[in-house]
């Protein structure tokens, strides 16, 4: 047994020499660590740091404002924490048991923003490292979120040629449990992310295909195909994973909501329909986004009417002035009108969710108002805090058990 | 267009309140920098920090011994370098170009090991983050291991049914480019981690679909689909993916390496022969794994000699005293008879490859001594350094080339 550990041990030292950090000294101490009373204990050990700060979405927000262009920008940023030293650890632990929900945070460390090293659960959002913070609870909805022994479902990374790129893009694509060993074909959601966001964000921060596995093993949701795209249409797929090599990920790319990705649209679903068993047809298709997804999702809907049976905008970044400098303007023009056919042929569901304090409720609002003006029939949702991550969780689980009924 | 910039800005704040981070200040230097003479820029941001080092396996590795349970264990760890401090911006250049290949590198910050804030690219090994440095040269080998504008394969996390251990467990399956639309039958190779992986691992610090891409589209290997199973029997997925949750990775996990996995390896294969259009059988089935993968590839091999016409073992674990403990001593006894019937089948292949220095060398000269006496053909790599990814990345593509032919 002493030979075996020792050999054990060599081999793991092998593994990576890295590895020998994490089992003989190093960066040894706990984080984070949920307490039995709920609240939070995060640590960072360094003995000759000054300051170390904890930034994260648990903690009450900062109002926070600066001017760009001349015009004032208002915005919710992460609360801030001061973390404590004793024997070159520092440490805090939230005064308050932390909500259920799935979080994140960094450490500042005399000026400089870090991952915790301790918490091998990391994010990334666009060139932004976070460390990863779920806390599920049973009955809250955050065990949505959480990994269950329920039948899981495959994520696949798939490629297809885009005759309007001219090159091959990447998609993440959720096939429900069982599809595989069965013949049935299924209905398709697709989902869209937000600027800066490629095809892992949902899957990622957005937490989705646990949603759907959850869901789905309640009998809350229809076992479904979910499609991923990158809505960055001149991109061939996430950084890191397209043929740029090691590129700072930006947000600056071209291409980017001026018509092109909504006018390509057809040729995802066209792959789509011919790669999986699909129910081909508008009654079993829907489509939702958030933010530069939801502005995807509204246009993409109105140019195709008898695609989508069921659309879901979240956080939308309509009426944000992109539609005018529009390459493709044709995409955006005759709202009206567009509007006026899509209803004609009785869609099953426009869907609506929004934050209370979102910087896009008033372009939602005046957007609903149209909606009501016209006597068109449409679902909506307002919920607390503004365009986070927390609410599109919060609106993908309130919108999928809805489809296909 | 102003007005648009202010909103974008603010959309990508949305996304999420850290980016902005990315984007107005900051963690604002560049890291890792390839320079255009080849040697590699590191930098680093605080101006409290009393000594930041760098340490990363493109450096001369050092030469450490340590002592466990009475047992001197050598190993080879990454070299380390100082980062030289100018205004608040701790740096260091290598002093050599770096040979073209993929590196994983970390901080130390007063005796805190961090990854490089301002690189995106991660690798998790079992507990320990490290930051990622690929140096892709056309010529050079390690050109297989990024990303070109080839036809890709599809990369999927999938679910199966273990009988022997009454839960699902998670695995990667690539499927080759074309594999989607064509009805053709493929080969399958099954690939196998170290201890501590999972089936992950392969994947990220092992470029396995890099390689196979760009092979195939090189037309230097067959198309196949590739099998990444996770070996850890009693786990089941990748560590985060599983329903454990937020549970610190670590290597000590039940029923490794005693004869579990390799007795429950056939359910592996009826389930991927009955879920993908594979040839199954022998003539068209190779397995391979590194360390303790290359350890349950030698005895899944034996123990099924009508089951693999290839067999690759990388740096294998054998002859660790594993076999004398182990619950199912089955599988480890009758070395002999079994190396008999299997080589009096005629397999088209088994391959050994291990680095000079790794700690394995002797047992792995033992095991081809025995190989020898009994006039057992084999296919024998040796290559400089030791128990490293850098070796396994350099024998999967040598052994992949040879498949199915």
């Amino acid at each position: 047994m002493k030979k075996q550990l020792t050999i054990l041990a060599a081999l793991l030292i092998g593994v990576s020499a890295f590895a020998q950090q994490a089992l003989f000294g190093g960066a040894g101490v706990e984080s984070p660590v949920i307490n039995p009373d709920g609240t939070v204990t995060f640590r960072y050990q360094n003995r000759k740091a000054v300051r170390v700060t904890l930034s994260g979405d648990f903690l009450p927000v900062q109002h926070l404002e600066f001017e760009m262009n001349g015009q004032k920008i208002s915005y919710d940023a992460p609360g801030v924490a001061e973390l404590r030293e004793n024997n070159g650890v520092w440490e805090y632990t939230t005064p308050f048991a932390v909500e259920p929900e799935m979080y994140t945070y960094t450490f500042n460390v005399d000026g400089t923003q870090e991952i915790d090293p301790n918490n091998v659960f990391v994010n990334r959002d666009i060139a932004s490292l976070t460390s990863v913070l779920l806390v599920p609870q049973e009955g809250a909805r955050s065990d949505l979120y959480a990994i269950h022994r329920v039948p899981h479902g495959t994520v696949s990374k798939v490629w297809y040629h885009s005759d309007t790129e001219g090159f091959d893009r990447r998609m993440t694509v959720y096939t429900p449990a069982g599809y595989e060993s069965s013949k049935a074909k299924y209905p398709v959601l697709y989902v869209l992310h937000g600027i800066g966001g490629d095809e892992d964000a949902w899957v990622t921060q957005g937490r989705a295909t646990q949603i759907l596995d959850n869901l789905i093993a309640r009998g809350q949701a229809k076992p479904m195909i979910v499609v991923f795209t990158n809505g960055n249409i001149s991109q061939e797929a996430a950084p890191l994973e397209n043929s740029t090599g090691y590129t700072r990920p930006t947000m600056d790319l071209p291409q980017t909501m001026e018509g092109t990705f909504e006018t390509a649209f057809p040729e995802v679903v066209k792959f789509i329909d011919s790669h999986y068993r699909t129910i081909a047809k508008k009654q079993s298709r829907a489509i939702c986004g958030l933010s530069m997804g939801g502005f995807h999702t509204l246009y993409i809907t109105l140019n195709n009417p008898d695609m989508f049976n069921y659309s879901g905008m979240f956080s939308a970044a309509i009426g944000t002035g992109s539609e005018q400098t529009a390459a493709h303007k044709e995409v955006y023009e005759n709202v009206d009108g567009k509007l006026a056919t899509y209803f004609s042929k009785k869609p099953a569901m426009l869907w609506i969710g929004i934050g209370r304090t979102d910087f896009l409720i008033q372009s939602n609002n005046e957007f609903r108002a149209k909606l009501d003006a016209a006597g068109y029939p449409y679902k909506y949702m307002e919920t607390d805090g503004g365009h986070i991550w927390k609410n599109w969780r919060i609106y993908l689980s309130e919108f999928v058990p809805l489809l296909f009924k």
